[in-house]
């Protein structure tokens, strides 16, 4: 599968420091790609702790419900990540595999095995090779290395046409602490708990109940706000560790003022992750944000983004250039949130398109057919019933997604 | 916009029977488009009553707030329908279109404008030409006939491209009654109310409470079962009118056994004309049928299988002809709905896929594949909780559907 890589992909991919406490190693086993990388492992030093959101799918794989249940421990020692086989739907047959993975990883590593955990990324219902992951992860221990993020970022896509990796500093108590991130993205995509494949670590010190709040808070507004195809993956998993390496105080609370800056700063994290997941959308030739505001509240308002950032017809008029603002007004309709039609106001590219329900008087749309043709499309609306607000990033639907939806097993 | 016949389209158009007490007339207004008919009037005899089911859209047009309002009234003598704008989102000067159509139709026919129904479909927020649709009116009412359903299914027509009509005959109490229906459909199809424009005609007499029980039982597994790209048009509109005229003895209530063979034609005429919108879905090269059962209910039933009807990896997969199950179990998983992961059972043109939770052993796609090969597709979902089932139809996702949506405003 050599797609192209997006237009929308970002001009330089960052590069990331390294990571007290974090190592990886990526390699090439023919899982169900040939000639490139497709097993991860990140080795992570003693005293890392850990939190995790997982798709709510009630077909999880089983590596998703092992993650669930080791995250209770808070403690982790590896990550094992695979792409081109999510190990979902395999019964106990995946069961075993995700057995064989963490205790032969368990053991290279001197940790117990739910210390370890493991995501699986690719096409559902087809028995993972567990030998040739199981095989390979001696040989991964052996070269793990501080600096080879780019290697794991590539390791771990599907159809993605880029990697994808961020980084941040910040400081906690005068501290710097560091924060570096990797994540995949690509079809399958819908924000129903963590979205795809995503993981965050830092060497900044904080117990696992605290990161797991602090994860959740990002989550929402990241990973849970965009959508590509409004389908929900199996296997969706973001999991957040934290090394301590740093010397940071770790704090008590989530609420705790010196964590305001690590706070803002995994947010600020998880957002570009997830945007460079819709920015990888397959198909996408157009980026667009969805600003709602004005709703109910915020979960009515990112529901009705979620309306106009899964609706076909708004996705295919964005693809088409055509600044067809009555389909937003379709989407808001159907969302099932509380909006007053006669006092709808919709801006595309800041320009004002309707007000009090109607199209603006004069309406001209040349400016907004102009936006509509660049890659950046930004759609305001507001439902004029109350304070509620919410961004929802998406990416248009074109001959691409079908292109690779219609051909490739994924 | 010349789009190619529909390949699911059926081989003959059924000939409709005239109808006592219903007569009809099209024209071409140029409301939108140019050199066809864009305008029918649906005369009903004195005594006709009616039911209506509507958009639930929270920004429904000025012609939905209009049917809501008169169907309180029980009684209708006209049907007004125009294609090409919906007069949705046009505030004041949209009621204002739909009161002087209704006024001047009114007038003609002698009735109160209380009993004269409007319905209008195409494109969203852009003023309805309102003297060319009621500047027409005098001319459809001289030429109305009782031969004219190809005509008035022709004229309300958007990116459809085929007229769809249906017609049954079944008895009340011994007494032969007729029903007669046509709609129209393609995109911004989802299951939410009814489903565009359905217009549904009996000789039968029924009162209006009783017609309102039967329309919406019948919608419920006919145009509430159908989905072609999940949005909800802002213009759904399904009316059934009953002049009365065939003799047949008015029933006191929705129960009365004299309307058993009468509720069950109506809606087998209303599941026909729901899935020939579905055969002209747009772009659509594939019809397919979605038979979950083993569900908590009949509703959770219908939610999983609009949940696998409307994924887009699902129906790209079936356009591709590509078996690829994996991604019905991410439907079902995503659906919301109790299912048991290991029980889940999944059949595919009849061929067993998938049994307690994993591929049957042996598992042979190539019958399947052979069966995805063709224009009819069948999957059957059992999810292992309960005794709840329902039947969904869609269509699959093709590069037509793109085409459309990226270049036509509708």
């Amino acid at each position: 599968m050599a797609l192209p890589r997006s237009p929308l992909a970002p001009a330089e991919t960052p590069r990331l420091p390294d990571l007290h406490g974090v190592r990886l190693a990526a390699a090439a086993c023919e899982i169900r790609y040939k000639a490139r990388s497709d097993v991860c492992l990140i080795a992570l030093d003693p005293g890392t702790t850990v939190a995790g959101v997982l798709t709510r799918s009630l077909t999880a794989g089983a590596p998703v419900d092992w993650c669930r249940t080791a995250l209770a421990g808070g403690s982790a020692r590896a990550v094992v990540v695979n792409a081109g086989n999510a190990n979902a739907f395999t019964g106990a047959r995946g069961e075993a595999t995700v057995e064989a993975t963490v205790a032969a990883t368990a053991r290279l590593l001197d940790c117990r095995p739910e210390e370890v955990f493991v995501a699986s990324t690719g096409v559902i219902g087809e028995p993972l090779p567990t030998e040739r992951l199981t095989g390979a992860l001696a040989g991964l221990a052996e070269r793990l290395d501080g600096g080879a993020w780019p290697a794991a970022a590539e390791a771990i896509m599907t159809t993605d046409t880029f990697p994808k990796l961020a980084t941040r500093r910040t400081e906690i108590a005068g501290q710097p602490v560091t924060l570096n991130g990797i994540c995949k993205g690509s079809g399958m995509i819908a924000p129903d708990m963590a979205t795809m494949l995503g993981f965050v670590f830092t060497d900044a010190a904080i117990p696992a109940p605290v990161l797991q709040r602090l994860l959740g808070a990002a989550t929402e507004v990241s990973f849970n706000s965009i959508t590509v195809d409004g389908d929900t993956s199996t296997s969706d998993t973001v999991l957040l560790c934290a090394t301590g390496k740093a010397g940071s105080p770790p704090p008590a609370d989530p609420d705790d003022p010196a964590l305001a800056g690590f706070a803002a700063a995994l947010e600020d994290l998880m957002v570009e992750l997830a945007q460079l997941i819709v920015r990888d959308g397959e198909g996408a030739q157009k980026f667009v944000t969805i600003r709602v505001s004005g709703a109910e509240s915020r979960a009515a308002a990112r529901r009705i983004g979620l309306a106009i950032g899964n609706s076909p017809l708004v996705k295919t008029a964005v693809a088409g250039a055509d600044a067809n603002w009555g389909r937003i007004v379709m989407a808001v309709g159907k969302a099932g949130e509380r909006a007053e039609r006669d006092r709808l106001a919709i801006r595309i590219g800041g320009h004002e398109v309707t007000r009090d329900g109607l199209a603006v008087p004069g309406y001209d749309e040349a400016p907004v057919a102009r936006h509509m043709q660049g890659r950046e499309i930004e759609i305001e609306v507001d439902v004029g019933v109350g304070g509620g607000a919410a961004t929802i990033w998406t990416c248009d639907l074109t001959h691409g997604y079908i292109d690779i939806n219609a051909d490739y097993r994924s």
